[in-house]
C-alpha cells in the first residue's frame, strides 16, 4: 500500500517529466504555466488511491491521473475566460497573462493531452475507461453551461442549483475514482459504489467551496472572496438564505443580488450581513455534512481490508479540513 | 462495394439519428445548429470510403466517421471565434449568433462528444484509433496556432506555411483515411499509405482552398472572398507572390498587407493586382497538382482490385472541381 505522500510524490514526478515546453510557444506554455501551479493534484491522487484500494497496479493508473488532472485544468483555463475570472490560485489566469485566444486554444489542445494520457493504460481497458472519462467531459460542460444560465435566470430551485453543482464539480471527482476502481479490477458494484463515493464526496466538496468564497480567508483560499456574490452566482447560500429570510430580507437580498450598478465591496457586505441573519452557514454546513456522511457510508460498502481504506478515507477528511 | 451516395446516405441518416436537442439548450442548440449545416462531409466520407476499400464493415467506421466531422465542426466553432468570422457556409458563426461563451463551451462538448462516438466501435480497435486521433487532434491545434502566430510574425517562410496547413489541414484529412484503413483491417503498411495520401491530398486541399479565398465566387464559396488578405495571412499565394515579384511591386505588397487602416475591399483588389501581375496563381496550381499526384501515387501502392479504388479516387478528384 502506498501512502498519500507517495502517490503525491509519484504523480509530481510524472507531471514534472511531461515536456510542455515545445513549439508553438503560445500554445504551450499557457500549459507548462496551468500545470506547474499546483494545486491540490486532488482527482488524480483519489485515481491512485481507488487503484490502490483494490491492490490494483498503480503504476496503470498514473497517466490516467494525469489524463483527469489534465482535463480538469483545462475547464479551468476554459472557465475563466466564461467568467473573466482574473485569478486562479493565486496567480494570473491564463486568458488575463496571455489572451482569450491563447487560453481557448492551449485549453483545447489540453483536452486532447488528457486523451492522449488517458489512453496510455492496458489497452484493454481503454475502451471502459474512455467511455466514462467522455460522459464526464460532456456533463463538465452541461455543469458549466447550467451555472452561466443561472446567472440570468430569473429563479433557480435548490435542487436544480445542486444538478448543476453535480454536473460541473461532482461528475469529475466521482470519475476519478470509479476509474482508479477500473484499474484496480474492482467488480462492476465495487465500482459503482467508488463512483457514489466520489458523488456524494464531490458534492459536499462543491458546497464546502461555496462556503469558502464567502467566508474563506482571501490568501488561504487563492482567490478573492465574494466572487460568487458579485458575479450573482445562485449558490446554495443565496438560495437556502432566500428560502430562510423574512419577505422583507428576501427583497433586499434579490436587489443587492441583481443590482449591477453596485459597488462590488458594498455588495459583498450587504448579502453577507442577510447571510448571517438567515444562519444559512449552518445550514450549509448541514447539507454539506450529510452528503460527506452518504460518501462514507458507500466507501463502507467496500469488502476490502479496513485499514486499505485510511488513506483514501484521510483524502477524503482533508477536503474538509480546508479552513475558512 | 458502396457508392459515394450510398455512403452519404448512410453517414446523413447517421447525423439526422443523433439527438443534439437536449438541455442545457444553450450548449446543444448550437451543436444541432452546426452539425445541420452540412458542408461536403468530406472526412467522414473518406474514413468510409477508406474503410470500403479493404472490404471491411462499414457499419464498423460509421461512429468513427461521425466523431471526426464532429471533430472538424469544433474546431471551426473555435477557429470562428478566434478568427472573428461572422459567417461559415453561408450562415452566422455560432460566437456571432449566440456568443464567445456559448461557443467555446458547445465547441468543447462537441470535442468529448467526438471522443464518445469514436469509441463506439470494436473494442479491440479502440486504443489505436483514439491514439491516431488524439494525436491529430494536438496537431489541429499547433497547425491553429501557427497559423495565428504568423499573422502577426514579420516573417514567414514558404516551409513554415506549409506545415503550418498539413497540421491545421491535412492530418485530419490524413487521419479520416487512416482510421478507415484501421476499421477495415488493412496491413500496417496499408494505413501508413493511407495517412500519406490523405496528407498529400489535404495539402493540395488547403491550396485550393487558399486560391478560392482570392478567386473563389463568394455564393458557391460559402464564405466572404479575400478574407485571407483581410486578415493578413500570409498565405502561400502571398507569400510565392512575394518570391516572384520584383522589389517595388514587393514593397507594395508588404506595405499594403501590414496597412490596417485600408479599406477591406481596396486592400483586396491591391493585393490581387499583384497577385496577378506575378503569375503567382499559375504557381499554386502548380504545387497544389504536385501534392495531388504524389497523393495518387500513394493510391496506386495499394494491393487492391483497381475497381475498389473508383469511389475514392472520385471523391478526391471532386476535391479539385470546386469553381473558382
Amino acid at each position: 500500500m502506498y501512502s498519500i505522500l507517495d502517490l503525491q510524490d509519484k504523480f509530481n514526478l510524472l507531471i514534472a517529466n511531461q515536456v510542455f515546453k515545445k513549439k508553438p510557444h503560445k500554445l504551450y506554455d499557457p500549459i507548462a504555466y496551468t500545470m506547474s501551479h499546483g494545486g491540490k493534484r486532488l482527482r488524480p491522487l483519489l485515481t491512485l488511491l481507488a487503484c490502490d484500494l483494490f491492490s490494483g497496479d498503480v503504476e496503470k493508473a498514473l497517466y490516467p491521473a494525469l489524463a483527469i488532472e489534465v482535463f480538469h485544468n483545462f475547464t479551468l483555463v476554459h472557465d475563466d475566460i466564461m467568467d473573466k475570472a482574473p485569478l486562479r490560485r493565486g496567480k494570473e489566469t491564463v486568458y488575463k497573462k496571455w489572451d482569450s485566444n491563447i487560453a481557448i486554444l492551449s485549453g483545447d489542445t489540453m483536452f486532447a493531452l488528457a486523451y492522449q494520457y488517458a489512453l496510455n493504460t492496458d489497452s484493454n481497458l481503454v475502451p471502459k475507461i474512455l467511455s466514462v472519462f467522455s460522459q464526464a467531459a460532456i456533463e463538465v460542460c452541461e455543469g458549466q453551461q447550467f451555472d452561466m444560465d443561472f446567472e440570468t435566470s430569473p429563479s433557480v430551485s435548490i435542487d436544480e442549483y445542486l444538478e448543476m453543482i453535480r454536473l460541473k464539480t461532482a461528475v469529475l471527482i466521482a470519475v476519478s475514482l470509479q476509474i482508479g476502481a477500473i484499474i484496480g479490477d474492482a467488480s462492476e458494484e465495487e465500482i459503482i459504489e467508488m463512483y457514489n463515493f466520489g458523488n456524494n464526496l464531490g458534492m459536499a466538496f462543491q458546497l464546502k467551496d461555496d462556503l469558502l468564497d464567502v467566508y474563506g480567508e482571501q490568501e488561504k483560499f487563492g482567490k478573492k472572496t465574494g466572487g460568487d456574490i458579485v458575479a450573482n452566482k445562485k449558490t446554495y447560500l443565496f438560495l437556502k438564505a432566500l428560502e430562510l429570510c423574512d419577505s422583507d430580507n428576501r427583497q433586499i437580498l434579490n436587489d443587492t443580488y441583481n443590482n449591477s450598478a453596485i459597488d462590488s465591496e458594498v455588495k459583498i457586505q450587504k448579502v453577507k450581513q442577510i447571510f448571517d441573519k438567515t444562519g444559512v452557514k449552518n445550514a450549509v454546513e448541514s447539507l454539506m455534512l450529510s452528503y460527506y456522511d452518504a460518501a462514507l457510508h458507500c466507501i463502507k460498502n467496500i469488502q476490502v481490508d479496513e485499514t486499505r481504506k485510511t488513506q483514501l478515507l484521510e483524502l477524503a477528511s482533508s477536503m474538509f479540513s480546508r479552513n475558512y
